[in-house]
Parts: structure tokens; sequence; C-alpha cells
């Protein structure tokens, strides 16, 4: 089906006739509004429609028509998605999970929670705080971003550190598969190894392969951790990363290990005057989480190691307030840097040892392209996030960007590092993963794609090269 | 290509002409020898040959031998499996992986081991302990299987509990896919989310969509723990699980919770004379790896939560050679149960809270099918392992164990677990795995081996229901 208009308005009544009153949109701003996620420097298009479903009946019926109609399904949890996974394509219906938000089951003894796709992840960790029980993955849009998306892209966050990544929580799924067929994958057993692990196959895949409708996800007793933050401000990148080094080498595993940079820093103070250390280049923001004396011990060792390696300065904190004002910085930095423009968002992750040559790299690559970079890093994981950022208008400034966004990638694959640590591969990411990849790999993603989804309705043209 | 002598003798020769001195064997001892894991209650059949192959090149004149003549590729390990997921069929080629035994990097930095597929899990163990590294999957066989062999089965263990499986250390891996190609899959950084998890596809497929010929495995730092360990000894079986649920709801997560019944006890005390407490019905060993304060407190609480739920008595240790003593019994159940005739290995899991009503269920199916049948449970995951054991020669006392094993297949389902928790489908779980992942699911596998394994060479018939 080609795009044309009367195509279109053919396909939104036939929507309209399968599902529920105020389940599809046309409207011009919703559909603008549905048609990128937050990473507006992807390619996107206005979809022909947007469907908010409400039950897994709703999302078989978008399948179905999509699989009928030739149609392509761009699934959707929030759109705080940042490689342009959930971008629409010309002719497209986005289908939005977000108003499947019922959380079905917390079960204690067992500690897992079953969910809908749409339930926001901060949702999802209120609901099962109040039955003692913790659910890790933090990515930083874990106040606005659903556990649906969360797992179609696979979502780190900055606890990953020592709690690994939304992969590591995720038992079993209920996923509608390409043909309309509703299967349930995984388990809700502690352990289980029957079959396929199709269930970690559909965790970052981007909606490629089937669509999520339910999650059954693991979770950890809230207790038994008592968080102290160490801070430690440094004079270079340099100095910075001989103290992550050090931490990493003397076996400490700290609960989040960030580093924000210069450019970060003065973002923060220029709008918020955090009195942040006078001559700072580098923040390197701690936590380890382990009970009493073990703490305080391995808060006192962290501090050492980066005293160390050349510290100006070194807060600790061990109460939740002077923890979370020592991290403030840390949270700020984001937004902070957001005002200064459009931010075109690097996720690369490479090897923790390379950490500092890679942050060198990335200041040579700030100069020689004439572009601002900041560097928000989870240091601890190897996982850097450069931030590009080119005054809003200025074509010139965002073909600079995109150079310097290719040249990181390029600089990250000869260190040994990974194109994407946990944003995913979505649109921006698809020339680095083609050389990550390689071609015979590729044909592996090829081939299983055309096994689940022959037809290529779902979510085409994202998640791995074509 | 059928299993016609004179196609078997032109098949062994062409593989002679293929590789080197040595790597190939048509002895008849040796086909007996590696016609079947240690699933010998499984159907088996000799192979036309047994390759050990010493090299990814070796691996790869085999696959394509196999896809020119159309037989079938059996890969193994050290055999140690309990499904039968290297039982030789009739007209295949056994590929022993166990002279590919070098461990190729240990990257302290990083915190990852990449080794052949060949090395034992306990020497990988050592090696990395001398980097100030530790590879936590610990299965029952550590000291004779093979971390391939370990990743292609997705092998569980007692630290599971607290510490995950095999999957959750696989970074990365060589694979080479049925059409002769190698690729590499993964990655070596902490993180990363470049394509599909086809790693994690690879874990537990049970050589059937690929040979794992490399692994680079996830280390953690070996410092930082303490074990202590809490033994109660309980008149029932329903008492102990008491003291598990107990334990688990006061969100404690011990490093191991093992639970041995009153036929393990027997067993091992006819045996080894352990002098284990007289009218112990049933033993619950625990540890803990917390340090310093944390570790006494949690260790203290789990010996109260055992008293509370009316243990016998409880005996704790710090030190690790009484560590090692309290656990003796577990270590020596499986041998001791050996002593009295074949042992058909059960290894379901149920939700923990399960565990109880399971283990009743499982008495009353020893007493229907008048079979004697042994439980070691790794509780804390509720993960069973009922041990069917018969009689040598008699056949009616195999059927009445295969009998009770069906039986008890169907009641860990009918309690919501799975039919395996941690040695995978091979042969035995095939029709629990037809019963457990339905039709729709099933299909999925097929379509995804299919698209991997068109010509059905790589172990055709394991891992899923045809």
């Amino acid at each position: 089906m080609t795009g044309s208009s009367a195509d279109a308005r053919s396909a939104v009544r036939e929507l309209e006739r399968l599902l529920a009153p105020g389940r599809v949109s046309a409207v011009a701003s919703v559909l603008a509004e549905y048609a990128h996620d937050d990473a507006e420097w992807a390619d996107y298009a206005d979809p022909v429609a947007v469907v908010f479903a409400e039950s897994v009946d709703d999302v078989v019926a978008v399948v179905r028509f999509a699989g009928a109609s030739g149609l392509a399904v761009v699934p959707r949890g929030a759109g705080t998605g940042l490689s342009g996974g959930a971008n629409a394509t010309s002719g497209s219906i986005v289908l939005s999970l977000e108003r499947m938000t019922r959380i079905l089951e917390v079960n204690r003894d067992e500690r897992y929670v079953r969910a809908e796709p749409g339930v926001i992840n901060d949702v999802l960790r209120e609901a099962v705080a109040a039955h003692g029980l913790w659910y890790p993955p933090d990515p930083a849009s874990y106040k606005i971003s659903t556990i649906g998306g969360n797992a179609a892209t696979n979502a780190g966050g900055i606890c990953c550190v020592k709690y690994g990544v939304t992969r590591d929580y995720v038992l079993g799924m209920t996923v509608v598969l390409a043909d309309g067929s509703v299967v349930e994958l995984g388990r809700r057993t502690a352990k289980g190894v029957t079959g396929y692990d199709l269930t970690a196959l559909m965790v970052g895949s981007e909606g490629t392969l089937g669509l999520i409708v339910e999650l059954t996800l693991k979770l950890l007793p809230l207790g038994g951790r008592e968080e102290r933050a160490v801070v430690g401000s440094f004079g270079s990148l340099a100095a910075a990363g001989d103290a992550v080094a050090a931490i990493s080498a003397a076996g400490i595993v700290p609960s989040a290990l960030e580093l924000i940079d210069r450019t970060c820093i003065e973002a923060v103070e220029a709008w918020q005057h955090l009195g942040l250390p006078q001559g700072a280049d580098t923040l390197l923001l701690a936590k380890v989480d382990d009970v009493g004396a073990r703490g305080e011990e391995l808060a006192a060792s962290v501090a050492s190691h980066m005293q160390a390696a050349g510290a100006l300065g070194v807060e600790r904190a061990a109460e939740p307030d002077e923890v979370d004002r020592l991290f403030l910085a840390r949270r700020l930095a984001y937004p902070s840097l957001e005002r200064l423009g459009p931010v075109l968002t690097e996720d690369v992750c490479v090897p923790r040892a390379a950490v500092p040559e890679m942050l060198a790299r990335i200041q040579a690559t700030a100069a020689a392209h004439d572009v601002v970079i900041a560097n928000i890093a989870h240091a601890g994981d190897g996982n850097l996030h450069p931030l590009i950022i080119a005054p809003e208008g200025d074509d010139a400034a965002k073909a600079r960007a995109n150079a310097a966004f290719d040249r990181i990638v390029d600089d990250c694959r000869a260190l040994g590092g990974t194109v994407t640590g946990e944003h995913g591969v979505g649109l921006l990411k698809l020339p680095g993963a083609r050389a990550e990849l390689g071609d015979r790999v590729i044909r592996m993603h090829r081939a299983i794609k055309d096994a689940l989804d022959p037809a290529g309705i779902l979510n085409p043209g994202k998640a791995f090269p074509g």
C-alpha cells in the first residue's frame, strides 16, 4: 500500500470500524506528535493513524489489519527513545501502548510483578515498593518512560553497573506476533530453560519481532541496602579516568559510578548555581549500597582512590537527603544542556580501561568539527553519552554535529567498544551497527526477522541494518 | 544419507581425509562411549564417527562435510548432560569439543575471560581466581563439565539463587553456523544492545542453532564475600518448606539454599557415616556470603527462621573448613544415591511457595508408582531434582520410574512450574516441553531453527519438540 491520502483515509476508516471509539486518531497535531520519539535528528514521517490500544485485542486487531493491508506497525511506549526506534515511517500506523497501564499482579513470595507495557517505570517501582520489593533498572527517563519501551530497547540506567540492565529482569512476556497470534514466552519461576530463550530475543528487538503486551519482571527485596555517595572533583578527565580504573581494579562494585565533564558542570552552574567546585573539570559521582560497616569501608575506599588519583576535593554523604544533594548535578546535567540547543545524544560503550582515551578522542572530535560536546558517562560500565549540541536552526552546525557523531562511533569501535550501550540501534545507529555486526551476523538478523515477520510489517527498518 | 555401514565407512574416510590424524575415531568402544551423555534413560544410538575437534577449522570442516553429506552433527562437551542433549542419533557425527581447552585471555580490567568451549568449569574458575576474579555459575558437575556445555544448556547450580545462571555470565561467543560460516556474537564491554541478543538465543539452545567455539564470560571480583553456613534438620518436608518460605519472605537472598530429604540422608549415612541428626527427615542447607557484621546478622536471621519453623537442630559455621563440613551431606547426596541403582534425574522448577506442595506430590507419586524417589532441591529457587532410582536390570521398575517421571512433570506444570529448571530439554523433556510451550511457541522455535539451520544438520530433534 502506498501512502496516498485516499488509501490513508480508507485505512483510518477501517481502523475506526475495528476498534472502539476514541482509540484511533488521524488529527494532524496527533500525527505530528507521534511521528517521532526523542530522536528528532533521525528520519521520520507522519503516520497514517495513531492507535491508542487499551487491550491485547486492540493490538491483535491492528496487527491483523496491518498484515492484510501491508501497512507497517510502529509500536511506541512513552516516546522517550533516543535512537528513533519509535519514529514513524510514511504510511505506517503508530501503535501507542501508553494506555495499557494495569499492574496485574505483585507476587511477594516469588518476587515478580506482571504488568501491561504502558506502565511507567517509576509507577511500577512505587507499586512494588509497597510490597517490600525493588525493580532495579533505572534509565534516566524512569519517571516518564514505560516498562514496555524499556524492555523493547533493553534500557540501562545508573545502577546497571551493579544490578544489570532491563534484560536481566524480564522473566517472561506475552507477545502479539506478526500473524496476530498471542504467545506467552518465558516463565514466572526463578529458573527455567524450556526451549530457546525467546524472551531474551524479544528484549531489545525494538518491536521488530513481536509486540509486548504483558511483562513478568523479576524483583529484588527492597531492603538490605544503604546508599552512600562519594563525589570527587578532578582537574582533568584523565585524573577522573584514573580514579575509575583504580576503583574497578580494587574489586569494588559500586551501585553507581557516573561522570560529568566541564561542559555539564558549567551548564548546571549557569542554570542552577549549585556552587560546584571552582576549577573542576570533571565530577566523578559514586554510590555504594552495602550495609553498615562494609558500606562505610567501601565508601572510604572509593574516596581514597579518588584522592590518590588527584581529586581536587571529595565529598561523602550517607543521609538520603545528602546523597541526593551530591547527585543533583548529575540529574540536572541533561536538562541543563538541553537549554543550550537541540542535543544529539550518543551512546557508545567502550572497555572500562578505554574511558579516558575515548573521552580524549571526543574532545579532539569536538575541536575538529567545531561543535560543543558535553559528556555524561556511566563510567563504571564504560558507557558514554557524549551530547552534541547545535544551536537551533543552524544547518551547518547540525551537519558538523552529525559528522562528529559518526566520528565518535568510529572511535568507539576502534577502541573495542560497541556502538550502542543502552539506547538501542533504532535508526541513528544503523550505520554503526552495520560496521559492528558485519554481513554474516546481519544475515542472521534478517533470517530471524523473516522467520517471525515474513511480511515485514513490524517496525520495519529498525534495530538492525537491512 | 542413511546409516548403512558402507555409507558410514565412506563418511569416516572422508572425515579422516579432511582432518589431521588422531581427530577421528570409529572404534566401536569409542562410538559406544560417545553415544550418550549422562541421560542413558533417553534414546541413543552409536554415531558413525566421533570427531575430536582441536580448532575452529576442525569444527568448520565437520559442519561443511555434514552439510554436504546430510549427516547430523551432535556436539558434546564432557558428556555430563542429564537430559540427553548430547545423545547420538543413528548416522550422526558426534563432535567432541573437549580438546579445545585454551584459556585465551583473562582481562582483569574489564572482568571477563575468553576461552575455548572445552575448558572445564573448575579449571576456568581456578584460572580466573589467580587474577582475583570469580566465575559464579557452579553446576554440580563443575569439576568435570565444560563451559561450552554449560553455555549450550544454560547450566544452573547452587549459587544461582543469588548470582544467576550461566546465561547471566555469557557476554559473547564465536559460533560456527550450519553453513560453516564463523560469526562473533555479543560483546566484551559491560553493556551493549547492538542488534538482537543472539548470544542469549544461543545460550541454552543445545547446539541446535550453532556450535560454540569460543566464549567471552563475565566475571565478578573474587573478594568481598565471606561464606557462612547454616544447616537445619527438620522432622518433615513441610517444616523445612516453611523455613524456606520464611527466609524468602524476610527478603534474605542467601548464596545457597539447598534441601535434601530422608532418602538422601539415609543413603549418605549408609555410605559415609557422617553422623547426621537422628530422626531428621529433611536437611536445609543455607549459605550467606555478606561480609562482616551484616553476614553474621543474616546467618543469625536464617537460623532463627529455621528454629521458628520447628527445626530439630541448627548448626552454624563461618570457618571455610567447617562450612565445607556442614555442606558435605549435600555434596555426597548424588553419589550416595547412584550406589543404589541407575538414577533418573528430574529437574522441575516450581514457584518457591509451591515447594512443600510439590515435594508432597512427589512423595505421593513415589508411593503410587512403587519407586524410590530421593529429593535434592535448590529450594531457594524452587528447582527440585527428584532422583528416581530403579534397581539395575529391572525393566518393570524402569517402566514405573518413567511413569513417575511423567507424573512429576505434570504436577510441576499444574503448580505453575516449568519442566526444566537448569538441565535443558534435550530428549527427556520433549513431551513436557510440548505441553509447556504449546503449538504456537513451538512453531516459533521451528521457524528460527529453519532460518538458521535450514538443512537441519545441527543436533536435530533436541531442545524443542518437533
